[in-house]
């Protein structure tokens, strides 16, 4: 089916609608102009653990902010019980926001809540927002492609279903012309690193860590696929950490990749 | 080397700085509102022939717009005049945003603009951007990540240095548990479905097409890899098209994905 789109236009915000808004990587800076509108256009706002304090502040004091958040480690019943929410609000008439950190289409639960929408009739439509993997990027002041070898890139997530275990194809993510966006990829980051290897990429590959990407904590932490076990664990925060692993990495103003280890950094390494 | 970002306050920006800032897929409305402050900051903006009227629109009267616009099918060449003049600019004390479509650091030269600003020593940052991929998904209604069974999600180009094959590794991405998007895929569609079918991708696995995406002359086509090509060539544009294929883009509103095609497209189709 060939169609114009509808514009992205004030009208575009009935009652009784649900926007899944896309929060992007948490900087306030990096919502879109339409992401700001829809949010402000909004009755009722139901938003994400990872959705900061410094975005809900833009919307007006009369909109109702609803928490919803979870964290890694709950199930399908607390999508369940999203998807209701926001479905009830929408049929009760409400302008209704649901939103998510990041991009919703990626990695974002987008599926389950646009069924809930369309089976119960409610109109329902996405706004995109900047995912992790960008705002990384966009931080470290790095490609992710390189034009002639690394013209391929890939995101997975390393959030296993409770009780699952990490079941990638590291044959076909060992790929040393790519580069790989792992998300929430720390506490899994000695497994990746080692299924990787074992499945053909040299250990020199470059790896970036990058924890809280945009927001005033982000923690990056330089290395490369030999060392990022240890790397991992040297990283104190607890926030979301995306990893970025292949040739693109590969920063051009240093030297060794050792050597981006403060003295301090490495005392702390050897003392483990 | 773990450290704290610096801000993104209006002191990021001072004289003889460059800002790689991603203009998003078209739409004036999916600019971060980082983009827009820095458009408004900047003394001079290098822009690609991707980044809109809308978009520059935005800007005040008195800064210098300079389109540096590359279509497909030129090269190197004009690359380094690029790099040349982002330089020279900032050389000059200029505040230089080079505008580029969707986010810097995909498919979008970073790399070679980041070298060429290091190796003369001028300050170069990137503000990400919305990519196409997530630009189509959003505008289709769409996730592009489906748990449990889409896990994975893939961004090539089908755009070869000129007078290249596309060498890509189908096998690798005839992945059904995964999503593919590729960017500059229309002239190709032909080639990559039967390569993807080779690879063991079944010919069902649905696929939309998007060109413009975001913009008010968008072209949406949903279809399947078995009738891409043909699909593919009936579709009457000439911009820039991604591809989206894997079980994600299954529409679930609908019944069979030809019963998408209008009648009239049906005739155009049988016709040819």
């Amino acid at each position: 089916m060939t169609h114009r789109r509808d514009q992205g236009e004030p009208g575009d915000f009935p009652q009784g609608m649900i926007w899944l808004v896309g929060a992007g990587p948490g900087d306030p800076e990096l919502l879109t102009r339409k992401a700001e509108r829809l949010i402000k256009a909004a009755s009722v706002i139901f938003y994400d653990a990872l959705v900061g304090p410094d975005i809900l502040a833009l919307t007006d004091p009369s909109i109702r902010l609803v928490p919803v958040g979870k964290r890694s480690g709950r199930h399908s019943k607390d999508q369940q019980s999203i998807d209701r929410l926001i479905v009830q609000a929408a049929l009760a008439g409400e302008r209704v926001v649901r939103l998510k950190g990041g991009d919703p289409a990626i990695f974002g639960r987008a599926a389950e809540e646009l069924n809930a929408a369309r089976h119960a009739g409610v109109p329902v439509r996405i706004c995109p927002g900047i995912t992790a993997a960008s705002a990384a990027a966009a931080s470290l002041g790095t490609s992710l492609t390189l034009r002639g070898f690394a013209r391929k890139l890939t995101y997975v997530t390393a959030h296993a279903r409770a009780g699952e275990a990490l079941t990638l194809d590291w044959a076909a993510l060992a790929d040393p012309d790519a580069t790989l966006a792992v998300y929430m990829g720390k506490a899994a980051a000695g497994e990746i690193a080692n299924s990787l290897i074992a499945a053909g990429l040299p250990s020199s590959t470059p790896v970036a860590m990058v924890e809280n990407a945009s927001l005033p904590d982000q923690l990056t932490l330089r290395t490369n696929l030999g060392l990022l076990a240890l790397a991992a664990r040297s990283a104190l925060g607890d926030g979301p950490a995306i990893l970025l692993i292949g040739e693109a990495l590969r920063n051009p103003t240093r030297g060794a990749l050792t050597a981006e280890y403060s003295r301090e950094e490495t005392a702390t390494l050897l003392a483990r």
